[in-house]
């Protein structure tokens, strides 16, 4: 713990991944003053037809 | 706000998300009375083989 | 399957929630024809400290 | 009810995830008395550039 | 990683809490040959008002 | 979207939820070039006996 999961659309790169994944945990780890080997972070990457904003899917808005 | 996320078996089409979508999102301003552009509708599709009901997978069942 | 979550903040009333859960439920029905006894809906109730848009807790905006 | 999902990479056989559900719904029915008609379990699978430990993505660690 | 996250109505024991946590990681372990300390269980707990089979809650069925 | 779901154990202040969702919501925003307004933080608040490690409940370990 703590687990934290991210969703976003798909078509990020692995750079910006390392980033998310980077920063967050370091956010976490300064606030919450967890050990870094406790915290997971898992990206769920959706497709723009799968989110919608408003009832529209985003692939069409 | 609010966040409604939906797993559901892969296969379904572009129209029957965009349906999907829609109602849900109408519903959620209806009943709660918020504006449409704070609800996030997500769609995880998943593979029958990654869903099991009574302990045995949809793709073998 | 499907399973439904809506994450929503605390303070609906009853009526609200079999309201949200009835539609929900007619939706997926109707929208992907499946029999009523396989959908789930899950109501996930967060306190306004812990959600936030834009960067602040609800509680405070 | 109740919903387990389970969030782990990609690239376990038919086999193991045929045992995963099966011992897990075994489980919740001996556990906590439930139908296992009941119990649904899904199975979430991530690349491993999507999970990280420690800030590491699991694909560069 | 893995993450297994269960989704039950409120009111189950501290001793079936443990027993479900137990058996479940000892499957995970088995099945996939991780290390226990990997391996994440989280509790989800919902009112029966919140929890919703065939469009109705819990809480009335 | 993007949409960030922490699981945490409960306990932890205000003031840390605050600098938790700022610094999250900002790392979202510079890193994938978001607008902070589309950016959806939920924490989910556990009891120490709904979280395990290496089959252990948090409470007893």
């Amino acid at each position: 713990m703590p687990v934290v999961t991210i969703q976003m659309s798909k078509g990020r790169s692995l750079e910006q991944k390392r980033q998310l994944v980077e920063e967050i945990t370091n956010t976490i780890v300064n606030t919450l003053g967890v050990d870094p080997g406790w915290v997971t972070v898992l990206i769920n990457e959706l497709e723009r037809e799968n989110i919608a904003k408003s009832g529209k899917l985003l692939s069409e808005s």
